[in-house]
């Protein structure tokens, strides 16, 4: 017999305290999703899932076969070829083409799936994350696509963070598109050229200019087109409408985003801490072609929509100083000091916890201090102890950070 | 191009009105969940997590090797044996073994995993659940045993159901235990014996008499012992503690629940419904020498918990009208019926959503009576429009179910 450890690159949730300062905390998580889920609604989205496991095919469909290498991918025991999600997107357009019709256009969904990822093991290489996707399905005006960035903002203002802290980089897959077709590039190509366009921060000039001069493009272009863009009016239109809520000082417009996906057709943008010291902290933008392509080509139904990992967001917050103190919870702590009134005090606790109360109590017989500080530690707001007096039973009940105590009959306590 | 579906045994969620009247409502997975962790967190108890993908080990070393052909077991790229977890209990006892030493005992811990099974393919049969799981680690005592059945009861109450729609049957492994080696079986086979007695109720006397005789037991002599018990401390403790607590209608001792899980070592219990319709709820007991065994012998924590999934749970509650009515949760609708004002609507609609409101409009030009008619089908409490007056821009705040009207400042508008 030894001790199992985890796989690498997957993650334990502990509660706080944290048994290891590296340790995931699973009190951080929830916050994570209670802001995320929190700032949906308030948009109107509602809330949705699907299967963690999926037949390969949809994602192999629209990635190329290439994808496999990065899948948690095997053969079932029917014989089937599936795979952990390595995203939602495909999800839920497969979910959108078999239900639609059952539901009012445009369809504001978001839900906060873990997704998996077979990367090469390094250092803080994670396999597995929790992503928030929001999506909407059946608009094709860009209004769509500015509520889309309006709630990206406002799910990290959530957090608390600021136009200080994060920006918008805003971009247009049509306006590359434009671009490419006339430089000279085979529309065929287009794809190919998003991929080098998207590496461009990351590969030096004498890996990216032969790429480019392959697809018939001039490098130098392609460096015009990043500094100086052009006029496009999806764009002007998403910031008009971003300016108009009081968003304009989260976005920018940056050419230099283009996605790497392959089915985005239109606005894209991602979301970056202003320091620059962490990876995108979200992404996303429209995928006007993929429920056509999911349903088989039964169903086309404009689409657009982003995802925010929960890795990246909770560096970024601990770096910004953004994560909250979290407690235990236990708003009241009954001590039993005298044994004799075990059973009286077990009422009071199921009073208190049918009240709606986060309430603790010693399972076994305890010394009266160590109770004591046991309320101290869990950060209670108050304690309970039953008393005999010649009245009959009473609960003294001490607020502790004021030390104010009152007694009431036991049968009537409340905090 | 095919159109590709879910694959079997997995479940989509949808949100509510649901796409057909057999899909999954994420709206009441969301119930369920909100109940589980208000009424853990009520307790005392913390959240955690584990990741989904375990090694393989961690389930056969408990379990056997026969085990595997229930799971969704593979090779993945690192040559590793991994499976996507069939339960939690031993992920939580690894968790608790690696970081006890930082938490105070007891420790009391929930989650809500998502839980996978390769089981036989049949109608209406799953391969994944969610499964609320509450455990005990550090505490041998029997009010910890209560406890955990409390919590198990008033989890069950959350959803509105009461002593006339479910029970806890309250059993003894040490009981079964004492009764097997005083009846002549050997030690070493008292697992094999409480196979038989697990399923005693499923199979026809001809199947499980020769069973019980091939491990030297009389079937008289089990029958007798599961009418007529035994006096057990242990069991009388538990059931005292509960009534203190005003729970005894709750609970009731029937030898016939003994659980097919290799591991439990004590007190063992079950959730029923009291019609008998349904297969158990809930299930647990306590699994002392769990803990040891995972860690490699480093480490010995008694403890005891419960799992509750989701699945029989959801088909309770519809059955007995315990399924709460869900809306869009949308507060307010923007009404923008004049173009003009859209800008300004927008600045309404952040308006609203920084002050916590769930707002909702229509992201393009539409008639003035179909955005009406889509804020009552969201179930709106108001609907706002802004109209230009002599006296500057006004919102005129609806609320729906009175019809009562007020206009105010657009740039003070509020619900």
């Amino acid at each position: 017999m030894t001790a199992l450890d985890r796989l690498p690159g997957f993650r334990d949730f502990y509660p706080e305290p944290l048994p290891t300062p590296d340790a995931w905390s699973a009190d951080l998580r929830q916050h994570v999703f209670d802001v995320w889920r929190q700032t949906s609604r308030r948009y109107g989205f509602r809330e949705y899932d699907g299967p963690p496991l999926e037949p390969l095919e949809l994602y192999t469909q629209k990635s190329g076969a290439e994808i496999v290498s990065q899948l948690f991918n095997f053969t079932d025991k029917g014989d089937r070829e599936v795979s952990l999600r390595p995203e939602m997107t495909p999800t839920v357009a497969r979910m959108v083409a078999a239900a639609e019709r059952a539901y009012k256009k445009p369809i504001k969904w978001f839900s906060m799936p873990q997704l998996f990822r077979y990367e090469k093991q390094q250092k803080g290489r994670l396999r597995e994350h929790f992503q928030l996707n929001c999506d909407i399905f059946g608009e094709v005006s860009t209004g769509a696509d500015a509520e889309i960035v309006a709630l990206l903002i406002d799910v990290l203002r959530g957090f608390g963070l600021t136009s200080e802290d994060f920006v918008i980089r805003l971009s247009s897959r049509t306006a590359w598109q434009q671009f490419f077709e006339q430089a000279g590039g085979n529309p065929t190509q287009a794809y190919d050229f998003y991929q080098v366009v998207d590496k461009l921060d990351r590969e030096p000039s004498e890996v990216s200019g032969p790429k480019l001069q392959a697809l018939g493009i001039q490098p130098e272009t392609v460096q015009k087109f990043l500094l100086e863009g052009t006029p496009n009016s999806e764009l002007a239109s998403v910031l008009e409408n971003l300016r108009a809520r009081g968003l304009g000082d989260f976005v920018r417009v940056d050419y230099g985003i283009i996605r790497g996906l392959a089915y985005y057709t239109g606005i894209v943008f991602e979301a970056f801490d202003r320091k620059g010291e962490f990876r995108a902290i979200a992404g996303g933008g429209r995928y006007d072609g993929l429920v056509r392509q999911v349903s088989g080509g039964k169903l086309d139904l404009p689409a657009l929509g982003f995802g925010m990992g929960d890795v990246v967001l909770a560096e970024l917050l601990k770096a910004r100083g953004k994560v909250p103190a979290f407690t235990s919870g236990v708003d009241a702590v009954v001590l039993i000091e005298d044994e004799a009134l075990r059973s009286e005090s077990l009422a009071v606790v199921q009073r208190l916890r049918d009240a709606g109360h986060a309430v603790d109590y010693s399972l076994v017989p305890q010394k009266a201090d160590k109770q004591f500080k046991r309320a101290q530690e869990l950060g209670a707001r108050s304690t309970v102890r039953l008393e005999s007096t010649p009245e009959g039973l009473r609960a003294r009940i001490k607020q502790l950070s004021t030390r104010q105590e009152r007694l009431v009959p036991a049968d009537q306590v409340s905090l």
